[in-house]
């Protein structure tokens, strides 16, 4: 499904890939589209696992936006990043399935909002809107799905670290910048 | 083509969207893929008339990646963003078509990162890597595409003005700092 794209894919694929017939798919999946909401749900799982919860113990807001930013980045660049584009076959769902995807989504741009909002008050936030300010992180970050290539010249640690610095340099102002993490 | 996404939409759709009967569309393009090319050509066009070409003419790269910036979000925000998610469909290309795209938007990035080496030697980039920083800035700049709604609450000037802050402060050192444009 990453690689043809969710209406490029049929049952047969799938079972294919699977190691399984096409009847034999059914045993285990009613549908494409119910494949798609399993797939989307397993990508919200980890995100909250590995990004929203821990970043949500963090008081600190600057503390929280870096660690929300890195965990999210990790995720990407381990390669649950394919994972990432098919997030995007929201059109793709049920209307119930899509409600609860959204919902999803939208309680993590909520985090990151309120993040920069306690910032703002803060007076670390530069002088731009809550919700352009989210939603230029999360370009920023969603895109690597789309270049990054682990068997390419980048490592993940440069990656990483160079994004942290533009993301975190890109919203916040000059006082409270940021440098590379010490290796 | 936009709403449906590429293997979503029929040529029926097509010749609906464009007032012709299934046989008239024919007279026009020979297929879907056909014109699938021919957007994604114009969007390319559009964006050498409206950015690069201009910018080329800009010697100074921090004037030039600001032209660069600013054009591309304008452009975005002016409504021909839908069109960039087309871009994305490049699986569906011919391999000829997919060989022609793929060497413009080549062209481009090359652009941007040949910008940013050139502020990197001027000593104005933070310490990124250049490939890296060029993915970062695109994704943030491609990402608006897919959020911004000109009926919603947020004026493309302001998101215009925020973006530039957030994309040149990214990349860009403290000492050589961007304000908000002079209204």
């Amino acid at each position: 499904m990453c690689q043809k794209g969710y209406e490029g894919t049929s049952m047969n694929d799938i079972a294919e890939a699977a190691g399984l017939t096409k009847a034999g798919i059914y045993h285990y999946i009613r549908g494409k589209e119910e494949l798609l909401f399993e797939i989307m749900t397993y990508a919200m799982d980890n995100l909250e696992e590995r990004v929203i919860t821990p970043a949500q113990e963090i008081t600190d807001p600057e503390q929280r936006l870096r660690k929300i930013v890195e965990g999210h980045i990790n995720s990407l660049l381990e390669g649950v990043g394919a994972i990432t584009i098919i997030l995007e076959e929201m059109t793709a769902l049920t209307a119930a399935h899509r409600r609860t995807i959204k919902a999803r989504k939208r309680a993590y741009f909520e985090i990151i909002r309120q993040t920069l909002q306690e910032l703002q008050a803060q007076g670390k936030l530069r002088d731009v809107d809550l919700t352009t300010a989210t939603f230029s992180l999360l370009g920023m970050i969603l895109w690597i799905s789309r270049w990054y290539r682990r068997d390419g010249k980048l490592s993940a640690e440069q990656v990483l670290n160079d994004y942290v610095v533009i993301a975190m340099n890109g919203v916040l102002k000059a006082g409270g910048a940021v440098s590379k993490r010490q290796a």
